[in-house]
């Protein structure tokens, strides 16, 4: 039975080259594409809304899977979590039209930074934040980033040496704030006794319609700049304007970067 | 100058052979004892207020150092942070009295066990939760823990072989609730698009006056027991009573388990 599968993921990327298949180094995709070629016994080309980068993480990446197998897509969830690794997981399995398409299909895709603003980085929070010792003037960055709202050329913000078509694409929502980590990295007995202290955790997020290579990691970089005072919130727009990769920051390391979800019109 | 340092620690326990030396294997005490040793030019003893095991995560772990000199204790941490491994970090160093001893002088701790209940466990959740694909009762896993309370004799629940002279402890709370395992699990954009139906994270706290071997461990195994409906929650009392180790559930694995707080008299 030929189908297209549709399937929902999660994935620490620290261990991983990225998604995308390389010459060297395990993919995501070489990954779900050698589990089920096992288990269909034929090759299976593996699709993904986002190529996310090497130690990229996700927690909602779609990938389409075009198949030839009468398994129930709840057996083949099963089947796939049993031989990947613990640090990728298939939350979700769907039977999709047959013209369905991970990326192309895509009318979205929600993205957040997450950053440790704190002279300690707690240990459960080293894989998935990028630790900043020093102060960060949130309100500041947020200003910033709602300047990035709207349908803009982001030329300024994708990795020099990018050759796509156009460079245009519309932010639909751009926010900094403070986010409660939740007990995974304190504790709720230790945040409650004061160990909260250690710092806080601020998120960037970002959703548009389409992202260009190492978009969001030169968004954050840029307002990490912000935060710390060396640019002005009101400077981003002029940025923007600039179309100058050179006149934005830094980019920010991989492992702050979450895929967080993938949006398909109704 | 002859001081003693009070540490508050928090480490992930993945990579460790415990708290404390042994003969073969990288301990917490024996990184921290080499780190200050390497720091003030003199052997330092480190004593914990907590001996966690192989596999067990802190929080808020409190060691004492019997030190000579004359640095800052912002500065020591400092130091401290520079050398020890990103999984094992010094949250704060206060100077406490001559006669404090990290163990001796504690009024209690408190403990937390972590459970993952769902078909899918997050890659992000599966260093600090035991992951149970089943559903479980809560409400009964919570009264079976009520039970404990109290003042009682917890011969039922520490590990074999165990000898300390006494068995009794005051459990001053013992609760099961489900708990928002917060953005570093799923994201909250992942959360709200539903992806939480992945499961929901239940967490066991217990505080008391002590702890015998493996005691939360063998509570949170047989709590599981209650919430799979193997055991009523009523049962707990009668096992409190039989004092016999094998009349409860199987030990939990370590790594769902943090020492969370230490506590001290004010």
């Amino acid at each position: 039975m030929k189908r297209v599968l549709r399937l929902t993921l999660a994935y620490e990327g620290t261990a991983y080259v990225g998604w995308q298949r390389q010459a060297s180094g395990t993919s995501i995709q070489g990954l779900l594409e050698e589990a089920l070629e096992r288990l269909t016994g034929a090759p299976v080309a593996v699709h993904g809304a986002g190529r996310t980068d090497a130690g990229v993480h996700a927690f909602g990446q779609v990938a389409s899977a075009r198949v030839d197998t009468g398994l129930e897509a709840a057996v083949i969830r099963r089947a796939l979590n049993a031989v990947l690794p613990p640090d990728v997981r298939v939350l979700a399995i769907d039977d999709a039209g047959l013209e369905f398409h991970a990326r192309y299909s895509a009318s979205g895709k929600a993205y957040e930074y997450r950053i440790w603003e704190g002279t300690v980085q707690p240990p459960f929070a080293r894989a998935w934040s990028w630790h900043h010792p020093r102060p960060l003037d949130v309100a500041a960055m947020d200003a910033g980033a709602r300047l990035l709202e709207g349908r803009h050329d982001f030329t300024a913000f994708q990795s020099a040496g990018s050759r796509v078509r156009s460079a245009v694409r519309t932010i639909v929502c751009a926010r900094v704030g403070v986010d409660d980590p939740g007990p995974a990295v304190l504790g709720r007995a230790a945040a409650r006794g004061g160990l909260a202290e250690a710092g806080r955790l601020l998120v960037l997020s970002v959703e548009a319609d389409g992202f260009l290579r190492h978009m969001v990691r030169a968004i954050a970089g840029t307002l990490v700049e912000v935060g710390e005072g060396r640019r002005d919130p009101g400077s981003v727009g002029a940025l923007l304007q600039s179309r100058d990769r050179s006149a934005a920051g830094a980019t920010a390391p991989p492992h702050g970067l979450v895929l967080v979800r993938v949006l398909y019109p109704a």
